[in-house]
């Protein structure tokens, strides 16, 4: 009532609109919001929201570990915290159906009996991971559509569609007794998808209109200036590739990136060829996305790997898993000349169509190395940065988001502690009216909004738990779950291989090393077998394998976990060290 | 004397013009050419001329390990080929002082007693690596500077300067019964260098114009397209960084960067700053390079670092020694607040001017998370690329250097397998008229050329030797040399930390396990006062250091060598493996 005048009540002005800032919340409701992962770390993400006696699952996401964790295949979020409330989940809730949001799903459904709700394709490859893997009870998924809405205790969800490398993603509009937050999932915004789907500002616009308490936006690309290219942009450069190939093509990408897969497959039947879908996960996620039409196949288009023989050189395309060189995977045997049915040769030429996870390099270039050894040019981020684009949002797509959302506060999510940094300081920079924090929380952290502002509030227990599946096949065909067994529990297998550096030969038995695992005195016999089973793998090896330690390890963990599973069905760590000497 | 008609005798031409192609042998010398590390790999170049009985070697680099050599510290090549013709051996030469060009030089000189030849500032720096060495002999270091030529059994070396990102880096004119053979040791065509030092165009012309038998070029940019910006191009980046900075700034590179580094003293000149060096490596080459007169440092610039503290924050500026996140670096102790002199206080900037070398991608990134989580802006090539240039030829000055040369055979050097492949076929699609064979070596491959033409000739021995020197300050500083005794000898000694992931705390007593390496009947006191030292390490730790495994790795692998070392006088190799249960 002073010098701004009091509100002109004649002219029709409704006082709360007036006096209330937006998205303020309606009672004095507090929102907990509790990262699980993937907040300043990379993959594995998990969120959970709380508000009463109701919690709200988001994504359930697996991480990839770095060489330091070696021996172990994959690692998952460790849910103490959920386990400890499972009578207060509701839902878990997932974005779209890549590994960091979804490859933990299993593992939280062997012991939580809560029902799981995701578009079509993202419930699809949640289905595949639970084959062949025996839950307690039967998982309830239920598929829903952009634009539909999900109820789960206090928490009502709408489900709004966004573009992203992967088709069927979406970001969610969580209203709650505290007030609205959107959670973006992983998005960019592309303009032209080469599936057309738009992403739906529209949607978002209203909710930015109505007032959002929170938003958790994307970071995974906050460092990176300007706009994310359409996914469009690869086509130029993969149609180059393509009118100059004179022999076999190879491309590799993600096997999740349907968009790629199609622009790939649409050359390829453009250009005359034939196309052969190579490794598992790349035909079992070829084939999910087709079942549900994402994909379009021209009949006779693909043919079996073992045919691809039959054809001319210049008529065969392969469409091939390992973009990361995984050791095991298809692209990596080929680079090796170990695979049943394709090989490489001189003229050839290699398309990889991915970014480089960042601690892959080193398996990547050797990979890149090995191919260019046998004669096929390679082409890739390095020489022809055109020929992948990233999924994630670049710094002018983030500053759209927070400017259609107009949140009361703000939390970057999905990216480790730099990109975080660099998204919330990019959102101060914008001084946007209306918006009064952003918060830093990393995986752990608890934040308390109310209407009295936003807080940190403690820490919940969060962690990592490794799980070793012997092969990379394994990992992304059919994980392996160790129903939270403490690692501790099934010891740790070491073998020192010490290779000579001239001859390449063995230089003396392979030393086993046990600890924790099996009694001293049924140990002896175990040992001396593994010791052979050791042998027999590098005397069953390549001269070239044995030159890739990476290969090495991978192989020798396979078959030594494999007999050691048979024989004492326990799957302790396995640690294999190579030695030159 | 066919359809071309005879050549014009009366019009002066002189026959032996006309008929000999350019650079061909004067008589039926056959040259060997030895590449012994560096192609097909990163670092460690070291190479080998033989022509009759008498053998010149180039360059004796290092090559820092991944993290599959888990605990080794450093690789030198194995030289066993130059052990078995040491009596053939003239001499060593040098192209510059980077550590893969010189960092095995200690490991050749206590096994061959053959003279060294260099630039004053390489052979400075080799001097350093061999204080508190002892040598079986006094090493012969012979400085030679840019234009002289030294003679070295039938051999006579041109020292011809090039630019490249550490200076006074020379190329070499190798004279041989067989032919000339040009050496790039390694460059970029600077045309503005900071030290106005350019490169010796001329010299390079000349021999081209004579004739020139093999050209051996740099390969570690053969991947990037156009021409790489000057040193001075970092200049107006810096300039901003430094105009914008309103507390701390700290910048680091390599300390071999001459160049950079005295932009960097200008800049902080120039902006009222005083600049404080940190880490040892850092204090130690720019100290050689003031001494020399390659570093122009204002007085009163420097300020000593325990010094800072009684400047303003404005005033200060660090040069800081550790920019691929090595984890006992002085910039990796700051970004966890574990150094002794220097923090890192939020609103600091911190700025890596340095490219991020393969493989230490993960361990720069944490680094970086950690500064950011200080409140430090960090500035690096992922936001700000200006911030550092390649000190490596790309794809067109790599063609002018074969413009220039116009070798009869080329081989490509310094490099990994696609960078060799893709600066072979750079050559090949030039169709440079006179080039009659590009070949693609890798280490061990014997070319031989002479008159009749150049082809691959069996190979000989080469593979890597570890060295673990505990900590990468004593890398940096005071290589320790094995003397090339084997690594078996001395044996392994692995160490399992099991540390709760909840607690951060030791879930039980640290695993020693050894192999090959004390007698069981008095081991087992060593193994129990080993594990007392693991523990004390641990608990010495902060929690800060205890979530990044990478230095937990180093400081135990430091202590317990220094124990084991004090104890046993050996030198196993120490591989800690910590496991979160």
């Amino acid at each position: 009532m002073a010098e701004g005048g009091s509100p002109q009540r004649g002219r029709g002005v409704l006082p709360w609109n007036l006096k209330l800032p937006r998205g303020v919340p309606l009672s004095d409701h507090k929102l907990q919001v509790i990262p699980l992962g993937g907040l300043g770390e990379f993959g594995m993400n998990i969120l959970a929201l709380r508000c009463g006696d109701d919690i709200l699952v988001v994504d359930a996401g697996m991480m990839f570990p770095g060489a330091e964790l070696l021996g172990v295949d994959i690692v998952v979020p460790d849910i103490s915290y959920l386990v400890e409330h499972r009578h207060l989940i509701r839902a878990l809730i997932l974005t779209h159906g890549h590994e960091d949001h979804i490859g933990a799903a299993p593992f939280l459904l062997a012991q939580l009996d809560i029902p799981v709700y995701g578009t079509e394709l993202t419930l699809a490859l949640v289905e595949k991971r639970l084959e062949d893997r025996k839950l307690p009870r039967e998982p309830r998924l239920c598929a829903v559509k952009a634009k539909e809405t999900v109820k789960a205790g206090c928490f009502s969800v709408e489900f709004i569609h966004v573009t992203h490398s992967i088709v069927s993603a979406v970001a969610l509009a969580i209203t709650t007794p505290a007030g609205v937050v959107i959670h973006t999932g992983d998005f960019k915004i592309d303009p032209t998808p080469s599936d057309n789907e738009l992403f739906d500002l529209h949607t978002l616009a209203d909710y930015g209109k109505r007032g959002v308490l929170l938003l958790l936006s994307d970071s995974t690309n906050a460092e990176c200036p300007g706009f994310t290219p359409s996914e469009r942009g690869v086509r130029g450069p993969l149609e180059e590739v393509f009118s100059r190939a004179e022999h076999s093509l190879l491309l590799s990408c993600f096997t999740s990136s349907t968009h790629r897969i199609q622009q790939i497959l649409d050359l390829a039947y453009h250009y005359n060829r034939k196309v052969a879908l190579v490794g598992r996960s790349m035909t079992t996620n070829a084939e999910i996305a087709h079942g549900l039409g994402f994909l379009r196949i021209p009949d006779g288009l693909l043919v079996r790997p073992p045919d691809l023989k039959l054809l001319p050189r210049p008529a065969r395309t392969l469409l091939i898993a390992g973009s990361q060189g995984e050791p095991m995977s298809a692209l990596s045997r080929v680079s090796v000349n170990q695979h049943r049915n394709v090989s490489v040769e001189a003229g050839d030429t290699v398309v990889l169509s991915s970014r480089v996870i960042p601690g892959n390099e080193k398996g990547i270039f050797r990979m890149i190395d090995h191919l260019c050894r046998r004669g096929a040019e390679v082409v890739y981020g390095s020489t022809t940065p055109g020929v992948h684009v990233s999924g994630h949002a670049s710094q002018e797509e983030l500053k759209l988001m927070l400017n259609l959302v107009r949140p009361r506060h703000f939390v970057p999510i999905h990216g480790e502690y730099r990109q975080l940094a660099r998204h919330a300081a990019l959102a101060e920079h914008m001084r946007q009216s209306g918006l009064e924090r952003t918060i830093v929380l990393e995986s752990g952290d608890v934040l308390e909004i109310d209407a009295r502002g936003a807080r940190q509030a403690g820490r919940v227990i969060v962690g990592r738990v490794c799980i070793d599946s012997g092969s990379v096949d394994e990992i992304v065909e059919d994980v392996v779950m160790h129903d939270r067994r403490n690692l501790s529990e099934d010891g740790i297998v070491l073998t020192v291989i010490a290779i000579n550096r001239h001859t390449g030969e063995l230089e003396s038995q392979p030393e086993i090393v046990t600890r924790g695992f099996v009694a001293p005195d049924d140990g002896a016999e175990m040992v001396a077998r593994a010791r052979q089973i050791v042998v027999k793998t590098l005397e069953g090896s390549t001269d070239e394998e044995m030159t890739d330690y990476g290969v090495m390890k991978a192989k020798i963990s396979a078959d030594l976990k494999r007999f050691i599973a048979r024989r004492t069905s326990r799957r302790p760590l396995i640690l294999p060290v190579i030695l030159e000497v």
